[in-house]
């Protein structure tokens, strides 16, 4: 049987966001948040438009989730986020003792691993690299189009 | 001369956002962002009335000043806060390349400094201990008092 509600599928959900904000200019990075294999929040990067630096896909993803669930911890949940986490967003997903984290390109300069694991809260599991082509191209594509 | 408006002074104003929060049962923390001596933000910790993680003191006055200057960065703005920030809101305070920050109480749990200055922008300064048991009492008192 085809698990039809994959991570690949959830992935590409988030990748769809990122491209709701690379079609307004914005760095192309987006979210998803799942519970119980159901999309919860939906979002993308937003800090132009907002001109709002924590205005990051995974912040707004959280505040969507945590107003859904009239609830401030997202303990059985799992976000799908395009690209590493910043030290700020892996920050808020300790606050929110997320379950698991799914990114799919790395991020080297400001990504949280450069710091470790350790800002994520210790039952928050990690997984990678699912659609990271896509994922890192989005990012490649977009700054190089901006040197041009 | 007597300098009205220095560091006690801009204290005591994130002082009294932290009592706004205490009033609300929220952990009471508060923030001022001054700019040329002028105070363009005030905040406090809202995480319980808005159910979300992300709604640190710092976080929102990031936001408000940003709307305010209708800028992302605030590179000529000082911070106040009365507790030392968590990672979130000093890799928030990164993004915003804040030129300076002043905390009053130390976070010896969750404050940023157990992973080191490195975590704001390079060109942040730092002061700390003003109004330091002030500070300190806030939080000591109201977490006292939810242990009674």
């Amino acid at each position: 049987m085809i698990e039809v509600f994959d991570d690949n599928y959830f992935m590409q959900q988030a990748i769809n966001e990122a491209q709701l904000a690379l079609e307004k200019g914005e760095v192309p990075v987006g979210a998803v948040i799942v519970s119980q294999k159901r999309i919860i929040a939906r979002a993308h990067n937003q800090t132009e438009i907002l001109n709002d630096v924590t205005a990051h896909a995974e912040m707004l993803a959280i505040t969507s989730a945590s107003s859904y669930l009239g609830a401030k911890y997202l303990t059985d949940c799992t976000m799908y986020i395009t690209l590493e986490p910043c030290v700020m967003c892996a920050g808020a997903l300790r606050w929110a003792q997320l379950s698991k984290l799914v990114y799919g390109a790395s991020d080297e300069k400001s990504g949280f691993m450069r710091i470790g694991k350790e800002l994520l809260h210790p039952k928050t599991t990690i997984a990678f690299g699912i659609k990271n082509e896509e994922c890192a191209s989005l990012m490649s594509d977009f700054f190089l189009a901006k040197r041009k």
